[in-house]
This record gives C-alpha cells, structure tokens and sequence, in this order.
C-alpha cells in the first residue's frame, strides 16, 4: 500500500510500504476513508533530524474496517470507524478515568510495526477498545467533521473541559490553528458565553467568530495581553486555552488570567520551563492540561456532529489526495492552508 | 508598644514603636495574645537586604479586640478573634469567590501604616471583612491550635484541597515543616487513606504519623523518587502536595504525580521557572495551589479545633515572650524549632 513517511524536516514522502495485516488477536486492518495534517506533525516538519530510514507518519483517520482478530467484540468488515490519535484498550484503571493517553497497554501511531494514519490503511492494535463505530457510510458528507473526533475537536474540548469553562466563564483563546478554533467552538458548546480569540489571521479568526468567539484580539504580546486586560476590566479572563505550544503563547496565557483563573494547554510544548514564579502563586493561578484523550470523549462529541449543531470539519480548507500529502505539508507549515484534509 | 521589626538578614529586632490607633471607621484594634514565625518569615530573614529603615513582620496573630471604628458592625471590646494572614473586606467579587488574598480592598500585614502580628497590638483594616471571633477566653487552652488558623492550618488544608484530596486520593506530602505536617493533618482530615510524607527530620514526620501520614520517605532526590513510585505500584500518587517552595521539591513533586495527577503548591516559590515540560504535558500533570485564602476556610475548619478533632497547634514546639522573638526565628532557621509561638 501507499503510506507516508517523513525522512526529515521539510522531507515528506509517499512511498509503498508493506499492506497492514493482523498481528494479534486484538488488532483489526482499518482502509482509510479520511486522514490529515495536525499541527503537532508540524513540529517534527520543521526540526527533525534526516535519516535515512524515515518514520510512519499521521495519527489521525477515519475509515473502514477491513479484518477483525478473534479478540475483538463489536466490530465487523464494513464497519466504519473513527480512531483516537492513541490507541488503547479502554479498560485499564488510567482509560476506566478518561485518561486514555496513559494507557498501561496502549500506544501510538506511526511507531515501529505500527502504521500511521496517513496512509491506505492501518493496523490498529486494541482494535476493540480504540475504534469507535459510526453510524455513517463511506461517503457521507460529514466525514470530515467525524475526522475531527480522531484528535483536534476533542483537543480543544479537553483544553475547554480541564480549564473549568462553563456558562459563567469567561474565556481566552490563544492562537488561531485548527486547536485554537475548536477551543472556541467546545467553549461555546460549554455554555462561555465570553469568547476571546487571540490570532491574527483575519480567514482564521472569522471563523473563529462563527464558532463563537465574541470577541478577536490581534495584538501579541505585551499589547495583546493590555487587549484582553482592557476588554475584562482589567481582570482577564477565569479561563485560557493556550492552543499553540510556544513559549511567548503561555506567557500571554499567564499575563490574561484573571486571579484564581486556569490556564489549560494542549499545544505540545517546545519549551522545558513555565513562568511559574510567585506572581503565579500570588494570584493563585492554575496550569493544566495536556495532551487529549481524545478516546475520552468521541461518544459525548458525536451527536452534537451527527445532527450538525457543530461543524468542526469546517477548520479542513484544503484536500489533497494520498499521493500530494508532502503538498499539504507545505501548505499548513507556510500558513495558506489552516488544516489540510488527505482522502487516499 | 513592642512590636517585631526586621532589618536585614538574620537581623531582626524588638522595639518601641506607635500605638495603633483607628484610622478609618473601618479598621479596630486588636491586642495580640499570640503570634507566631512562619516559615515564609524565613525567606527576608536569611535574605533582605540590609537597610536603616526595617520593615514590621509577622502575619499570624490572634488577640482581643480593644476598640472598633463606627463602621464595624458584629464585633466589640472584648471579642477574642483570629486574623487570616491577609486582611480583606469578605464582600469584593473574589473575597465572595473565597479569594481574600486577591480582595479588590485589601493588603498585607506589616506595611507602611500597617501593623504587622508580632507585636503587642495590630491596626486591623477592613476589620468586619477580616476578623473572625472565636467562642473562648484569653487564657483557653485552644490558643495554639486556633491560631493555626490565621494561616499555617488553612494553607495546608488550601493545598489538599486544590490539589482534590478526597477519601480515594492517594497523597504525597513534601516537607516536614510546620505547612507540610498541617497538610497531611487536612488531608487524612479530607479522608485520604494513604499519604506519604517525604520530610528527613524524625522529630517532624514523627508528628506526621500521628497527623496520618501512612509512610514516611526520608530520601531526597532521585532516591526519594524512587521510593514514592516504589510505594504506589510505580505510577506515584493522584496528589502531592508541594509545601516547600524550593526548586528540588517542585521538581520531585512532578516526579511523583501519578499520569493525571495534581502538584499543589503552597511554599512561596523561591524560583521563576517550573519544568512543566512536554513529558508532564504528556502525563496530563495539572500545576495549581498558591497563596491560601485563609479567611475563605476559617468557619470551616474552627469546629474541629474547637472540639478537639484536629490539634494542628501541636506544630508549635517553643514558646517566647515578645522580647524573645529574635531567638525564635534563629531557631526556626536552625531548625532546633519547628515552629515558634509568640506571647506577647
């Protein structure tokens, strides 16, 4: 089958690779329907070292099932099925709390001997726990949307869902990705009824407002942060969802709290060392977030995307198939696409 | 009167200065029946800078109320009451939300015009806001272990709440100076069943065992680590509770957290940055606590001082007159005391 790998930074490639097959009584071979470009593959685009051999790429698809192994309960041939962006057997003690990412016999995609999800297709371990059914066919038009459940709706839903955002909220978004927009769309589904989206690229940040921002911050930094203080009467905001990963974006989101206030992040970050001093500690300020279980949360997501009160697949601008993903690389890392959806 | 004045590091004087006296009709007089040195007095006292001027100190102290403005109402001449270790109106939006230490009107002990605790008598802004009255006499055998409660207590109790201690929480408690044993005091108080308590000064965690400390861990570092995860199965606890400040407790604190997990601070960080890296965002590591709203917990936990429940005035190992104080906080620093009260 056809497959992505990258080699290196700005090294994108489509080259065949061995078809996915069934390894354990466990696993199922998922064909993908729908696969794309996350912003976290961004950073491995941009500072990975070359190699020669490469590594599977993409971790978020939606597809059909292909082949089940003699373990797996529920699923079945021509079963459509969205994939977390981990796998997991959602039934240790750490996916019985929601926090699948820390499952004691999960993993990722993309690694040795499992594919990744940019591709014709994947071998999915823990088949049974990590897919989840959709009662769609092959060419329903909200696949896209359904895409989102692998990883960057449930993304912004868990910055949203950590940082406490309820319908007294108030709430600050920084960065205007595909992460960023979704925030603001769980946050307004949460009930926020004050949406501040930081994010300077007006296509993204009107977007941003029909998902429900109310208000759009350009600014960065230090008047960035004088922007949000002066929309809040000087307090900031209870919430912020930091949605990009870099240093300057959580030292803003440390600067917009409001005292007693929660900053939640779910951009990777590329930084070792949070400003965490005694200003923080003063103001009592709380740091959380992380990386999403996305699995968590895909049954509580889905029917608001079934029956279209939330359109997240509206971040996806671009598609590109199989063979141009090394395009739709390209295209999210110099900014011209937001999100860019691959159809193999 | 005799009040308490810090001049410079290890510098610290009693002297004769003004009589407190209302100034607004918002304040009273109290007159302090005991004070006591805390552990964040030891920060200035091994590091201020040394000047002619001196600053007043102490910010625990509860005594008798001797005269009240005109706009005081529900306490007189008489009342024996406690201060939390910041004062506040009790009635701003934060001080509503159980902020007191970000109250729009308040302040700290120990500034300019303000009286700081330890001393004979205090000027007590906002005193209606600030001041709780306790149901005893002068001389009540429950001093101690009420005026836990202007800050020493209710810190500990601030970080075993916001880090989510309850009865299936299991805790790791760092440091065994007086907050950190008042913490595991509010955590088995909370109903954790096991909490571990890393402190190497037998005297202290000897005290945290009868306070419900399950384990003690006398190692530091990456032994001490090691014997927390030994502990737990490998994974660590669902809370630590950081009651330190320094940077090798913050950075064991991260080590020690289960996947999912709570780090809640209440010792004033003695650093600006915290190693909230890409592997705590990946274990979904949530930083919180900060400075505790004393006031916000008082009526909560006096009962259980009040009949006997909890005894947290144990924390307190030497006694000395006002005049005495310098000694105390050599002590303290010395670590001969764990925890020095002041009769004034």
């Amino acid at each position: 089958m056809r497959a992505t790998l990258i080699y290196g930074a700005g090294d994108v490639r489509v080259e065949t690779v061995p078809d996915p097959k069934l390894h354990e009584p466990t696993d199922a071979v998922v064909r993908v329907l729908r696969s794309c470009v996350c912003g976290s593959d961004l950073w491995p685009y941009q500072s990975r070292p070359k190699d020669a051999l490469g590594d599977r790429i993409g971790h978020e698809f939606l597809g059909v099932v292909e082949e089940v192994g003699s373990d797996v309960a529920g699923l079945k041939a021509g079963d459509v099925v969205v994939a977390p962006f981990v796998w997991a057997d959602n039934t240790c003690d750490f996916c019985q709390e929601g926090l699948q990412t820390s499952c004691r016999h999960g993993g990722s995609w993309g690694q040795p001997d499992v594919d990744g999800g940019q591709g014709e297709a994947v071998r999915v371990p823990q088949a049974q726990g990590t897919l989840v059914k959709l009662p769609v066919k092959e060419d329903d038009a909200l696949l896209p949307s359904l895409l989102t459940l692998s990883d960057v709706f449930p993304t912004g839903h868990h910055c949203a869902v950590t940082a406490g955002v309820g319908p007294r909220t108030t709430v600050t978004v920084i960065g205007d990705g595909a992460v960023g927009l979704c925030a603001v769309l769980a946050a307004k589904r949460l009930g926020a009824e004050r949406i501040i989206l930081m994010g300077r690229h007006a296509s993204r940040t009107d977007l941003g407002r029909e998902f429900g921002a109310t208000d759009v911050v350009a600014e960065r930094g230090a008047e960035g942060v004088a922007k949000v203080r002066e929309l809040t009467g000087g307090d900031g905001t209870h919430t912020v969802l930091e949605c990009v990963g870099l240093k300057p974006a959580i030292e803003t989101a440390l600067q917009v709290v409001r005292a007693g206030g929660t900053v939640s992040r779910v951009g990777v970050p590329q930084f070792a060392d949070v400003p965490m001093d005694s200003r923080t500690f003063m103001r009592n300020i709380t740091l959380t977030g992380g990386v999403a279980p996305a699995r968590a949360y895909i049954e509580e997501l889905l029917p608001d995307v079934l029956e279209g009160r939330v359109e997240p697949g509206r971040v996806f601008d671009r598609t590109v198939p199989l063979d141009q993903t090394p395009d739709g690389y390209r295209a999210m890392a110099d900014r011209t696409a937001l999100k860019v959806l691959i159809r193999p």
